[in-house]
C-alpha cells in the first residue's frame, strides 16, 4: 500500500516533521521540556527529524540534532542546511552526544523507521544504550528505535566486532509515539502515550484498506489515540 | 532578498497552503463557509491555492477548484492529482464557474500573486469582475489579485481585444488576507482580517532585513496582524 499519490518525498517530510513537532509539543510543553535532543538516523526517518528540529525550533523549542551517520541523498543535504541557517546545534560524535544528553530535557527519537532489521551496526548500539539508560523522556517517530514493525519489542544482536563478538542490546519503552500514516503491527501493546499524524490519507484509502483513521479535529496535523494498546 | 535559503518549491508551497487553509478555517470557521471556491492562477500562486484546497478538504471543508490556466511546470501537475485523488472538483470554464459561485459560501483567491502586472488578460478579467461582484466573502492569498505590490488596489485595462478596443476593470477589497513571509507594501492601507504565514523566517534574516515579525503562538502556522493598516 502506497499512501503517497502523487506526493513528493519533501512534501510527505515536511507533514511527517511538522507532525512530529506538534506532537512532541502537546506531549512535552514548554517552558518545562525547552531542550530537545533530536536522534536522527541515516534513513527517511532521520528526515522527518530533521524537519521535527526546525519546526521545534520555530515554535520556541531548543533542539540539538544528534546526526551520527548524515543520509547521502540530497534531500537530507537541503534539510540539514535549512537547520544549519537556523544555528540550530549539530553533533556527530557520540561521545559529545552522550554527554549532551545530561543538558537536554526530552529526547525525539527519529532513529529507525519500520524498515529496520538487526544486527546493529555501530554506533546504534551505543545510542540505543544511552537512550535506554538516560531517564530522559521520549518521543519515538512511528516505531521506537530497534523495535520489530510486525513483533515489537526486541533484543537486538550487534554486528560481529573485530574479534567476531557480538553483543545483545534491549530496546527500549518510550513515554510516547506519534504513528505516521497508520499504527504499525508492532505497537498494538504499547502503552504511553500515542498520536496519530499524516493527515493527508484519502478516504478511498481509508476505506479500501480499512485503516479506520480516526477524526482530526479542525487544523491539528495530529490526534491522540487511546492509551493502553488498540 | 530570499527567504527560502536552502527550501524547494515543494516545501514552501506546502507550508504556503497549509497556512493559507488554516488562515481560512479561522477567518470563515465550519459549518456556515463549508463550500469554498479555490480560483487558482496560473503561477506560484496557483499552487499554494492547489495545496490550499487539499488541506482544506482534510479540515472537512468542499473545496471546489477553478483552474482555468493550469501552470505548466511539473509541480502544479502533482499537486493537481493530488487534489483530483481526494476528489475535489475541478473547474475550467468561465461560465461553469460563474453559475458555480451561488453554490459557494466562501471564495479562497489564489490567482495573481506579488509579481502580477497589466494588462489583465482573458479569461482574468471575467474572474475579477465575478470576484467583485459576487456578494461572497473572500480571503485574498499575499496581494488581492490585480492589486499592485507596491501601490494597491488599481484600475485594471484589459488586453485589446480582436477589434482593438480595451477596458477597464475595478479590483476587489477582500474581506481577509494572508501575507506569506511578510506583508507587502500595497497592503499598508489594507482594512480588513489580516493574517501572517510562512513560519520558516530564520531571526538571522528577521533582523538582517529589519522584518519585524510578530510571534506566532504554539505550534501555529498563521498569525493575526492588528487591524487598520500598519
Amino acid at each position: 500500500m502506497s499512501p503517497s499519490g502523487a506526493f513528493s518525498l519533501d512534501q510527505l517530510m515536511e507533514l511527517a516533521g511538522l507532525a512530529c513537532a506538534q506532537a512532541l509539543s502537546k506531549t512535552f510543553p514548554l517552558p518545562a521540556h525547552k531542550r530537545v535532543m533530536v536522534c536522527c538516523g541515516p534513513g527517511n526517518q532521520g528526515g522527518d527529524g530533521l524537519v521535527a528540529a526546525r519546526h521545534l525550533h520555530m515554535f520556541k523549542y531548543k533542539p540539538t540534532i544528534y546526526l551520527p551517520k548524515p543520509g547521502s541523498k540530497d534531500i537530507y543535504q537541503r534539510l540539514l542546511r535549512q537547520c544549519e541557517n537556523l544555528k540550530i546545534p549539530v553533533l556527530r560524535d557520540t561521545t559529545e552526544f552522550e554527554s549532551g544528553l545530561k543538558q537536554h530535557d526530552v529526547i525525539l527519537d527519529a532513529i529507525f523507521g519500520f524498515s529496520f532489521k538487526p544486527p546493529l551496526r555501530s554506533p546504534f548500539d551505543k545510542i540505543i544504550h544511552s537512550l535506554r539508560s538516560s531517564n530522559l523522556p521520549i518521543l519515538s517517530i512511528d516505531i521506537p528505535s530497534g523495535w520489530d514493525v510486525e513483533l515489537g519489542p526486541q533484543r537486538l544482536e550487534t554486528q560481529p566486532d573485530s574479534e567476531g563478538k557480538t553483543s545483545v542490546v534491549d530496546t527500549f519503552d518510550p513515554e510516547a509515539l506519534i504513528s505516521l500514516t497508520v499504527p504499525k503491527m508492532g505497537v498494538r501493546e504499547y502503552k504511553g502515550r500515542h498520536w496519530l499524524g499524516g493527515r493527508f490519507v484519502s478516504e478511498e484509502l481509508d476505506e479500501k484498506f480499512q485503516l479506520n483513521l480516526p477524526d482530526y479535529e479542525g487544523t491539528e496535523q495530529v490526534v491522540e489515540l487511546p492509551q493502553g494498546g488498540q
